[in-house]
């Protein structure tokens, strides 16, 4: 028991200053526009949840800083990373109530708001940079940089984060730190290159062998050889660091390697949750898409081909992002490489062994 | 355009108040406990929601106080309570980011609240009084009435709000003052009691004449003769009045049968728009319920049977509020009096034409 | 009653044929992948929700095919689509399920699907083609043209719905044929054009007379031009039909005219149903394209940059199906159209009473 | 690839079977309701679904079965807990599409399916069945037990199911089986007894040096020793049979406190995943019992008061299974005796070691 005893829910909750910060530009010009109370309120409901967001990433980095998880933590941070997608689902959801308002309540008091524009929200740009949506990665906009919306203290910080290892640097650094890759009787990559090989072998004999047409045939294995040329280059350490320097990919080789050897063998006990942390780092990013590419819809109902206010051309531009914008795209194109269960290299016992438990009964 | 040319994004939203109003107990203890950012975050995002619904009720119950609601406000009001609704939608989702908090997460912080509690929302009481849930009508808690929990204005409002006209009294009176239930040559009562009557004899010579078994069929009977009742307490004033002095029942008579014209003759121009508002008036309640029953759910998962913070034995209290917090019961119950399109009385042309538009090609 | 007394639930709902339908080619190949039964199933639900969405759609579209829809229809058209779109909604939320299948999943029993393909669903083109995505306004998708894909009946069901009226074309018809545009005291687009002229106007009046910097005044005042120029076109029949022409628009130019009457005049009562279908059919191609949005994502996981079943390279296909199939553009462009309440030309009071109820008190 | 070239989507769908499997009463009547086929669909949908968690729970039931489960498993259990989970989600928000049915629509064909019956879903009881509830926890409804519904092979699958393990006896012995409650160096329940008794303690000696008002006091110390009683009826094993015996709660003693360890312990890498794998369970029988509340609202706005088809008394009925039919109650209320970190008895290092991986670096 608290000995405040005291504590009132209104207190607690300081609903003085949350119930009290809705004032429509619309009333005090005289002109109430009912509408004009929903925006207020589901813009603030947005940063609310961005700060909880943002409570949750600084949690999770915090832990990612450190030169190694305790493997007790794990399921604590794919705990928070979920209840992040959580939040976002939510998030997705509530576009639903700002649809209700139409474009003719819009109207009523749109022009009371320029220049001011969701743009300027400070928090979703710091959870885009948390994540690692840097500046060079961004889709530009006008002629300036994107923080040139910011002032003072919370332009530095935009600015510090800029120059800051973001969650997918510190991922990757994680990923890089594993040290399944080559265990002593294990040299996975090698063990992989060989499956991969002969599985693409089996696989043009199977067509060969088949009653398809010639034409069909020769599709068949043209798509193979496709695939070949993409597994080549994955497993050259130099090809993807080659296709790192065009942008074509990010995750460095050896993170990449511990990300697909994290999915195949994900069963393993010690890489279970590390499976469903990187699991749910795409959902992340995917809803956060999903968000963006909702609010493309909105706006689209809400102001047709109108400029947005704050000048922004609003669709278009938000149209470039829900496709520019990913960051964990690399970690949901570990799917490329993935192979049937049935050509999966076996763990040798001691090796398997040592990815189990403790605990002997 | 607006004149005051710097308005920007953080200041209309009042940013600072929204975002600085988090201050967990267990912080200023030295003894963070990570969740309760988000128990404070979550509630605060309850109680924003709870202003938008309470705008949107004001805003509908000053159409309804007016003694003629203008046929244009009509799609205006169904739009509002459709918004409360979307907004109730999402409430009930967002329960499952606070699930993502556990028992042993919650317990970190939990002894730092006491006595505050959920019971002292303020706004949801309001929204309870204003769509109609008076003092007799609730599960009483304890010794003292729901509003000792409030001081100063704050329980001033909710006592005026107990002793003035809520939403189911002011559709009540609505349905009232509606015209249609006897039209020059449209007595609407008389006709649907002899419709009612034809139907009920006609399904009983059904089953007499059907190969059912004897047993089967005397079960048949006595159901129909069990709904025989129900209709002709409900098409008797006297019974009704009874019904409701018993509190089996609380909207007038009157009322009720202009709910069941509306909402067999839906497909009237003027009936429409009515019939999706009484629609949407029962939604509302649904959705405030599935939120109640989610709500005792989610008690749970995080306390068990323990007693809840500010006292209330939580789980039980609040089971028992989600069968009786009812408020449109009664316009769904208009249900039961339904009956088959097929059975449905004519309406004469000229009363038709009434009930259409006034355009004419 | 019915007087087949014996109906089972079991026999009503054929659960014989719906339970006896799945027959995983990974078990009949002696190899069961545990998630094949999953991809079935899913993939069935699809199918069922699709032949209740065409038998929506084939509803609706026979009261548009009538020459004159009764007013009666109108709320039972509305609430049609509205079903749809609840419908499609519960079509995004259930991705969600089959994306706890992952990849590795998948790969188990992937190789024996080869060549069936999702491009194959009948119903799904036949959904497509009701609402008006007819061939030429299709993403190719290699060589042939998709209803390749079909053989005997249904391709002739295909090729006969691409030479017949869409709900597109159809709602396109109503719109012409509603009288509203051009009322003996009130052309709708001479007041709409003069009102326009007038806004536009007195918007860059405020900008010259404002505190911004010239710069900023520029840029305003450019962005207003850029507008004008826009509802020059619009307003412009030739314009309009230039634009047809070039693939700009596709929505005729009095289907337009009367579409934005409808939206800017809602809250008369003749035009309220009317204003939620244009409302409800903007956000059935949003609920579907957001389905197609949900689908690439799905894909991603699943298969990375893999090639899909039936060859199709999955998500680069359907990528920009996201973007392209959209059927009513046009009516969400309306929007760029709205002007505020404040500018809105009066109706005159004969008008007025036109497009009220009959019924006088 | 398939050698199988010829595989197409219709096919291996067997959509011949799926969309022919819809023939509306009505229509055969001659006299087609348009809302009768949505009634028929969304049944299919559910029981297409049905036998998806069906699957999913044999599947998850055989790894119980067996004597010890293999560590590697347990990842892939919880996650076809938590896609049974995500399928409920699916079918809770489904009840809004047939909520679009309303009344009058329903009444148009419901005479028709008499005495057809939502009651008689075989596949629902066999999944109540296999979570545990058999009949002695059911609700009993009108005279005879709920299986005389069926006949011939499916009653004696029900008859069969009834006698032999549930998801409930094969979790509880597999907690029992769990070998951590007593490690050589961790005597957990008497560890456990001694904190609870030092932390009540204290809590009282807080109460008692604050400034509450004497009453304030009492009624707080008179939870606590509320709270002792029930501490001290779960620790006493004898107590805890006696409740069993009393029906009052139903998981063994031993197994009761292997799911508080888990939950108290969580964190340690073994406990995790069994961790979340209690959580699921409670979450499916939320879920369960979500659908059923849904259900009754669905049942009222459709009906009313109105008696069901097939002669139950409908909402009456559903009603009392909302409250009744749980069957991981006992898991859930572990939350009751949940206490804070700050209180949890330390592992020993040797026992915390053996908790965990057996990589070294």
């Amino acid at each position: 028991m608290s000995k405040n005893a005291s504590l009132h829910y209104i207190n607690y909750l300081q609903l003085d200053k949350i119930l009290n910060a809705q004032s429509p530009e619309s009333s005090s010009k005289g002109n109430e526009a009912h509408e004009e109370m929903l925006f207020i309120i589901i813009h603030q409901a947005y940063e609310l949840w961005f700060k909880q967001i943002i409570h949750e990433l600084n949690s999770i980095m915090q832990y990612f800083k450190q030169e190694k998880i305790d493997e007790e933590n794990i399921g604590l941070i794919v705990g928070r990373v979920e209840r992040s997608n959580k939040i976002m689902g939510v998030l997705v959801n509530q576009i639903e109530i700002l649809e209700t308002m139409t474009s003719l309540d819009f109207l009523d008091f749109r022009h009371y708001l320029s220049p001011a524009s969701g743009f300027q929200s400070h928090q979703f740009r710091k959870i885009e940079l948390m994540l690692g949506l840097k500046i060079e990665k961004r889709h530009q906009f006008g002629g300036c940089p994107y923080h040139a919306q910011f002032k003072g203290e919370e332009k530095n910080e935009i600015l510090n984060l800029e120059n800051t290892d973001s969650l997918f640097n510190l991922v990757e650094k994680w990923l890089e730190r594993i040290p399944f890759l080559n265990m002593k009787d294990f040299d996975f990559t090698k063990k992989y290159e060989k499956v991969i090989s002969n599985m693409l072998d089996q696989e043009v004999s199977i067509i060969n062998s088949s009653n398809l047409s010639q034409e069909n045939k020769n599709l068949r294995i043209h798509m193979l050889e496709e695939n070949k040329k993409y597994f080549q280059r994955v497993l050259d350490e130099k090809e993807h660091n080659k296709a790192i320097e065009k942008g074509e990919t990010e995750l460095s080789y050896k993170a990449t390697m511990s990300a697909l050897l994290i999915n195949l063998y994900r069963d393993e006990p010690i890489l279970h949750l590390p499976y469903q942390l990187l699991r749910n780092l795409v959902d992340l990013d995917h809803k956060i898409n999903s968000w963006r590419f909702r609010h493309v819809q909105m706006v689209e109902k809400m102001l047709g081909q109108k400029i947005g206010t704050g000048g922004s051309s609003g669709q278009g531009y938000l149209k470039e992002t829900v496709d520019k914008h990913k960051v964990f795209t690399d970690l949901a194109n570990i799917a490329t490489l993935m192979i049937s269960r049935s050509y999966l290299p076996k763990l040798p016992k001691k090796v398997k062994e040592k990815l189990g438990f403790n605990y002997k009964r």
